[in-house]
């Protein structure tokens, strides 16, 4: 195909997220958390969106009454938050940030989320890939270090607990972040945190070079409402609220958020049970022959099978019904309900026999 | 305040778009269209919300039955269609998939809408500001011309009909527009389309640089969702497509735009409504003293005060309980309903006399 001459040439072949298709199986590929809001809430935001949002009105550009409860939730203060369109645009502004205009080059060590680099590369910032340790998933501190010597790295990101590997970090690895200088920006990426529940946020007063990102998408079960946030120093978080799209968030997602936050206990009391079924098929999946499984701190697990190519067991998988994520050189299979987890393994079970 | 050395320099004092603060006053400041959903719609959409959107599933990446429905009403095909989180998505992507890399600047005839500039800027893109005519807010074309040949010209970015000034492309500019060469994108943002019927789409065929803007945040009254979408050559769709974030639209938002959709006539029926209150309105404001109103296309009016700086007279105008917006030297007056109208006046005349 010809190309129209006003488009960037680095760009007609770049290779965008490969999204979710809709089907009819269980999912098991997205880390969604597996279930539904419950009717009475479902009803709370929709009696709320038919008597008080008005369609035809701009949304809350401000996100005043969303800030402060995102900020209550998370023990931090409104003036170090800043709301998205998921974590997805709070990184590119990060990256618009920080790396725009021949700044810098992000770090990615991988496998790992894969937005980090399709987002740097559709702004055309540099990517500089690290491999993590083949067996455990760590950080290869000595490779990181060189890429920081051999490259402008204005970015590291980092995702913690990983996905797709669900390894969190460890102390080597904090206290090499730790020492990373002032101009490096630091995205610590706490997607999975309500599971994991571990956070830098007590550190971050100390580190106006780290911003962490979470996102409502998981344990709050608002992946179709789309609203991630990050908290980080003020004045970055002020440049954040400059770059993003003014009304970015459509208002029944701003109300659908504070309805969860005045209920997070009643939403977050079901993650001990997703937990334990984490740990059920931590156990059950090495017992199939030639499974490997890695422990996780996230609500999926991070798995290979020897002798099988990851995408044809995705796509195997697929076939009995259960959706999972080939990704990383494995399979990542996100906890679901009991008999979405029994029915996974008992396909997979018939896949290796 | 001492700047994080992470930080673009360039950012740290970008001056944001200017939202509009939610106010218990009549809104004629933000183009909104006055009414709200009819009671039937929104509950349609809300059961649609309570038992066939699991709010923990990610939306549609793909927009599929979004597009197909978009495309059948616009008249276009579905390769030919990327939807938004409102146009302001679409207009960064489109400055990243044309200017990055210092591949060019925007050229910006103005007044006009703010946000071009704005999102240029936050991504650190040349913007060449030329003053429309001073009478007619038609394009000064000599001007244009010199820029383009002064100027790396890369994105011509023009709205029809203008925001603030109300004014639709005359034969003269298109016949300018028709003679830009295919390495400059011309963005042609129809937003007010549904007001003013004039439309680009039946030319757009001979032109691959052209691309035509809209948004359902105005006729079909649904700025709280937030959805606009570009109608352009599928190529460049095709990038837009890989430079948008994969999940950008809520799942209630794209339900929303097609029940609007399927039901557009009942929508667009109370359109001449509010044109005839439009005439009336631009009948009315030139019998007060100092007041002149300019022409329009649109679901707004431009006007001037003698003497009165506008920002003053927004201020004074929103005390007495009506919002507008003062910009581009002047006020930008939104028609609402036949009641907001008269009392907007009879205030407008308490503060002249």
């Amino acid at each position: 195909m010809c190309a129209l001459q006003y488009l960037r040439p680095d760009l007609l072949h770049l290779k965008s997220y490969d999204a979710v298709l809709p089907l009819a199986a269980d999912k098991l590929d997205a880390n969604e958390f597996p279930l539904d809001w419950p009717e009475g809430f479902k009803q709370k935001l929709s009696l709320l969106w038919e008597k008080g949002i008005p369609s035809n009105r701009y949304p809350d550009a401000n996100h005043h009454g969303l800030k402060q409860a995102i900020a209550a939730y998370a023990g931090a203060d409104p003036a170090q938050i800043s709301v998205g369109n998921g974590s997805d645009e709070l990184i590119r502004s990060l990256l618009i940030a920080t790396c725009l205009g021949g700044r810098g080059s992000i770090l990615v060590p991988e496998p790992t989320f894969s937005m980090y680099a399709i987002l740097a590369e559709s702004l055309g910032i540099p990517v500089v890939r690290v491999a993590r340790d083949s067996e455990s998933f760590a950080l290869n501190l000595q490779a990181c270090g060189q890429a920081l010597a051999d490259h402008p790295i204005r970015v590291v990101c980092l995702v913690d607990p990983n996905s797709p590997t669900g390894n969190g970090l460890s102390a080597a690895e904090w206290a090499w972040i730790e020492t990373l200088p002032p101009q490096i920006l630091v995205i610590l990426d706490e997607a999975y945190f309500e599971f994991s529940q571990h956070t830098a946020l007590p550190k971050l007063a100390d580190h106006p070079n780290w911003v962490i990102l979470r996102t409502f998408s998981k344990a709050f079960r608002l992946a179709a409402h789309r609203v991630g946030y990050a908290i980080g120093h003020p004045q970055l978080i002020q440049v954040l609220e400059s770059i993003r799209l003014p009304y970015n968030l459509p208002a029944i997602s701003q109300w659908a958020v504070q309805i969860a936050l005045e209920h997070a206990e009643e939403f977050l009391a079901d993650l001990p049970l997703l937990r334990r079924q984490r740990d059920i098929l931590e156990q059950a999946l090495p017992e199939l022959p030639g499974v490997r499984v890695w422990p996780s701190q996230a609500n999926f697990l991070y798995l290979r099978v020897e002798g099988r190519d990851p995408q044809q067991l995705q796509r195997d998988w697929q076939d009995l019904g259960t959706c999972v994520r080939a990704t990383g050189g494995g399979i990542r299979l996100t906890v679901g309900t009991p008999e979405e987890n029994q029915r996974a393994l008992e396909r997979l079970r018939q896949l290796l026999h």
